[in-house]
C-alpha cells in the first residue's frame, strides 16, 4: 500500500475503456479494481480484466459474481444474435444489459463503504457509444446523489464521487490517451461476440467502435480479428 | 392474472412492514413479490416471505440470492453480536447492511425493466426505524430518479415509481392499518437474532419497535418471544 495515495475503486471489465480508465487512476490511486461475472456469454473480457490488473500490480483486484442472465434480454447474457454493422441511433439496442451499471456501481458502492474508500472510477462515455442510458452523465450524476444518501456517506463530510474521465471523449482520443499512458490495449478485449478462440468478430458495436477509433487515432490497431 | 390490474414488484423480506405493503398493493396491482437470500445469519424471515406469498395467492413469488456477506460489516451478515435494548438514536447502528436497499431495489428495477412493470413498492420506514440512512425519503426519491434515467424507462411515456406507503407512519400506524387489511402478523418476522427455532429475542431494535408498535395500537401481539 502506498500510503502517499489515496484508495479508489476501478470498474474493470478488461475492455478499452475502462483499462484506459485503470491507467488515468492509477497516477494518483491506489487500485482496488472489480470486475464482474455477471453471467456474460463469454468470459473473454473477464481473463483479460485479471491480467491488465495484474499487469498494472494493482492493490487488490476482486472478481465478483452476480447473476444478471436471469433477467435476459440481452445479446450479452442470453442466446439472442448479436447484431453486426448496425447503424448506431437513437433506440437502446439488444445488447443493452438491464441495470448492469447500477447493480455494478451498487457493489462498487458497498465495497468502498466498507473499506472507506471514496472515489469510483468507471469507464461510461456517452460519445462514442451504443446508446445504453446507463453511460450518460445525468445517470452517473443521479447515481452519485443517491449513493451519498443511501450510505454511511450522508453522515460524513467526505462523500463518494463517480469519477467518469472517458464520459466526454471519443473512442480516439480516449485511444490516444491510453496510449500517452502506457496501456497496452492487445490486452483488452471489446468484442461482443468473439470466436470461440477470443478472437474479435470485427462487425459488432463494441468492434465497429474500437477499430473507428484506432483508425482516427492513427494507431496502429492491435486486435485479432477472424 | 387479473387483466385488469397492473402489475407490480413488492419487497417482501417477511417482516412486518414489508408484509403490510403487500396487502395495501394487493388492493390495486397483481403481485410479483421478491425475496432475497443475501447471506443473512438466519433464515426465518425467508420462510416467513414464502408463505405470506402464498397465503396471499401472489402472481409470482421469486427468491433471489445475491452476496452482501462479502461485504460484512453487519451484524447481521457477519458474526457480530446484535445490540440488545439500545438506544435509537442518530448513529447508524451495527444492524445497518450496506447498499441493501440499494441492492434490492436494483435488482427490482432490473425485474420491472424487463417485465414492463412500472411500480414497485418497499416497506421503507422513516419514524420508527432502527435510523439507515437508506430507509429516508430523500434517498427513495434520489433512487426513483436515477432509475428512470438509467433505463429504458428514460425513454418511454411511462416512468418507475418507487412506492413507500410506510414512509412515515408509526409502527402502531402500520399495524393498525395491515389489522385492518386481514393481515396475520403472526406469520412474520422481524427479530435480528432468534433462537434457533425462530422465536424472538425480544430485545433487539427490531423486536422492540414491533413490540412499541403492538402496544401502542392495542392489538395483542402474535409473536411468540424466547
Amino acid at each position: 500500500m502506498n500510503p502517499s495515495k489515496s484508495k479508489c475503486i476501478v470498474l474493470l471489465s478488461g475492455g478499452l475503456d475502462s483499462t484506459t480508465v485503470l491507467a488515468i487512476a492509477k497516477k494518483e490511486f491506489e487500485i482496488f479494481a472489480l470486475s464482474f461475472d455477471y453471467g456474460q456469454r463469454h468470459k473473454f473480457e473477464l481473463q483479460a480484466a485479471e491480467l491488465i490488473a495484474r499487469n498494472n500490480s494493482v492493490h487488490t483486484f476482486q472478481r465478483m459474481t452476480i447473476d444478471l442472465k436471469q433477467f435476459g434480454h440481452s445479446a450479452l447474457t442470453d442466446d439472442i444474435a448479436v447484431p453486426k454493422n448496425q447503424k448506431i441511433g437513437d433506440e437502446i439496442p439488444i445488447t443493452y444489459v438491464p441495470v448492469r451499471n447500477t447493480i455494478f456501481l451498487s457493489y462498487a458502492l458497498a465495497y468502498a463503504e466498507v473499506n472507506d474508500i471514496y472515489d469510483i472510477f468507471i469507464g461510461v462515455n456517452a460519445l462514442d457509444y451504443s446508446g445504453y442510458p446507463d453511460c450518460r452523465p445525468e445517470y452517473i450524476n443521479a447515481f452519485q446523489n443517491m449513493a451519498n444518501l443511501g450510505t454511511k456517506f450522508t453522515q460524513g463530510d467526505k462523500k463518494i464521487t463517480i469519477h467518469t474521465p472517458l464520459i466526454d471523449m471519443t473512442k480516439s482520443e480516449i485511444i490516444l490517451k491510453g496510449s500517452a499512458l502506457g496501456v497496452s490495449y492487445q490486452d483488452t478485449h471489446s468484442c461482443y461476440d468473439p470466436s470461440s478462440k477470443g478472437l474479435a468478430c470485427g462487425e459488432c458495436d463494441a468492434c465497429n467502435l474500437r477499430k473507428k477509433g484506432f483508425n482516427m487515432s492513427n494507431i496502429p490497431d492491435p486486435t485479432l480479428y477472424q
